[in-house]
């Protein structure tokens, strides 16, 4: 086996962590994410109230292919790995209540950077009033961070799934969209410096957000289905639609790219409409109801019978997404 | 990023990942572990009783590390990535009920590697009468699986913890302590063709099993501490005997090494009380009880007041154990 040679910045200094220890980086990762649910062989989580159903989902991340040390902070690499998982959970209409976390790092890996990923993860968790509470630290050659999420979904009514859009709902979305690939492509033309005023992209790429409890709400006033955008607008539109046996079709004003997303398409030589269309990775939940648009989303479609997803009726010029191998 | 090529076995022949693409990479693999709960955001596992609290654990295996392809099968890989998890699971006095994959594949990963993979997964979980629930698989440079396991806590007992055990209660395991590290000294000496009678020592290294249901019965039956072998007889029981404030004396006879471990250790030259102190990753249940030895225990040792813990009331030989980095 070869060894891949991580380059970690300059400013984590201090001991790695085949010098510190797995004990002693475990206590480490822990006070930067305090649980009274941590320490076991296993967590014990809740005591579910009847109804409540568990639900889980995982991510994983590898350095070089999912995140790139030169343009995001160990901070914004672990809140990102959460907010990944904890956006699936919010698009079943659940709420986040905790998540494990698996590291694979290089021996040379300064435990300071993975106490700033460790603080990262405890900055989101907390957002959502929920505990990291477990993991397992492995050597690898290449830094790998994977987390699972759990949810609970309370109530009576059913989770919002893929197969359960129907015609005459409205899709509506909570959080921006294309986004994410805008700073993506920024980060690739600038590097981390990007021109100013255009941060604000950079940042939804390396540290995306969501607001907590939009997939509760969702749920609570009438949506159906939900999924998050992940892959690429168009892709995971078209998962859904070809679950639930509909056509989507959506409102090319409600979703125009604006000014930010302009310039920066100006400015790397980019239809910003393939980052609206084709970017994926702003977590957005996208819910379909038959409502109004719940608090916190905005309509930017409709259901109906067929097949397929189109733009204003049409064909999108863009229906790429993210690619794994 | 340096390339670290991995050398898969010849008979995994048939497209790669890169050649198959994600989405069917994801319907092979879900075809050999299926599960109704598969195939959304997330994964809405079940309706939690009253009492009912859900557990949640994470293991990571790296190639060349926690595994290496000439040793052990896809199957075996899968499967043992499984039983880590579920024992810890069963070391909480929990029944385990699904679990999540993500894999780290090379590109070149040959797909029918990962479905043999899967396969050991289903064989595993369908033991347990769980579920693989959810999944992600991504582009890696060392091939890494991350499995994380949900449990079921029922009943209205507390779970077994590090902390529990009391002095006058009994130790008691379910299963062998040291045939793992055996094996794995057989493969560092022969290869995957140990001498012939020793197979189940190979075996109990790249396919640790384990008696579903242990852990429950256990807690069932009076029990209030657990854990499992993972890391090291001594070091495991060190862990818990500190936790709770006392000491565990081993009774030396009934640890004693077995006849194939003895011709082992000849064979390899190498005492075969390090294996059994020192070893790990046998994943036996390793419980206090006050009452007799519950079904499928063995009682091994006494706990007492005081710390630390002792073979026959003497210091122990060997005490090492997994050392992560």
């Amino acid at each position: 086996m070869q060894t891949v040679a991580t380059i970690f910045p300059a400013r984590f200094t201090g001991p790695t962590v085949a010098e510190l220890g797995e004990k002693a980086v475990i206590r480490e990762i822990v006070a930067q994410a305090p649980s009274e649910f941590n320490g076991d062989d296993a967590a014990v989580l809740f005591n579910a109230p009847p109804n409540s159903r568990t639900v889980v989902t995982t991510d994983m991340a590898v350095e070089g292919r999912h995140f790139r040390l030169e343009w995001s902070t160990p901070e914004e690499i672990g809140g990102k790995a959460i907010i990944q998982n904890f956006a699936d959970v919010e698009a079943m209409g659940a709420r986040p209540v905790a998540a494990v976390l698996a590291v694979a790092a290089p021996t040379n890996t300064p435990v300071s950077f993975l106490r700033a990923l460790a603080h990262g993860i405890g900055e989101r968790v907390v957002e959502f009033s929920a505990d990291l509470v477990g993991g397992d630290i492995v050597a690898g050659e290449q830094l790998t961070v994977s987390v699972t999420a759990i949810g609970s979904l309370g109530g009576s009514l059913p989770p919002l799934t893929l197969d359960a859009a129907r015609p005459g709902q409205q899709l509506v979305a909570a959080g921006r969209i294309g986004h994410s690939a805008a700073g993506l492509a920024l980060l690739e033309h600038y590097g981390r410096e990007v021109p100013e005023g255009l941060e604000v992209l950079r940042d939804a790429h390396t540290s995306p957000r969501i607001d907590p409890t939009r997939g509760m709400i969702a749920r609570s006033t009438g949506a159906t289905a939900a999924t998050d955008n992940s892959d690429g607008l168009i892709v995971d539109l078209t998962t859904l639609a070809a679950a639930s046996g509909v056509t989507i079709d959506l409102d090319r004003d409600a979703i125009a790219p604006d000014a930010d997303m302009i310039r920066a398409g100006e400015l790397t030589g980019t239809d910003p409409w393939e980052w609206v269309l084709a970017g994926g990775e702003d977590h957005t939940i996208l819910a379909t109801t038959a409502g109004p648009a719940p608090s916190g989303f905005r309509v930017i479609g409709r259901v109906a019978k067929g097949s397929g997803v189109t733009v204003g009726g049409e064909r999108p010029a863009h229906s790429g997404g993210w690619v794994s191998f």
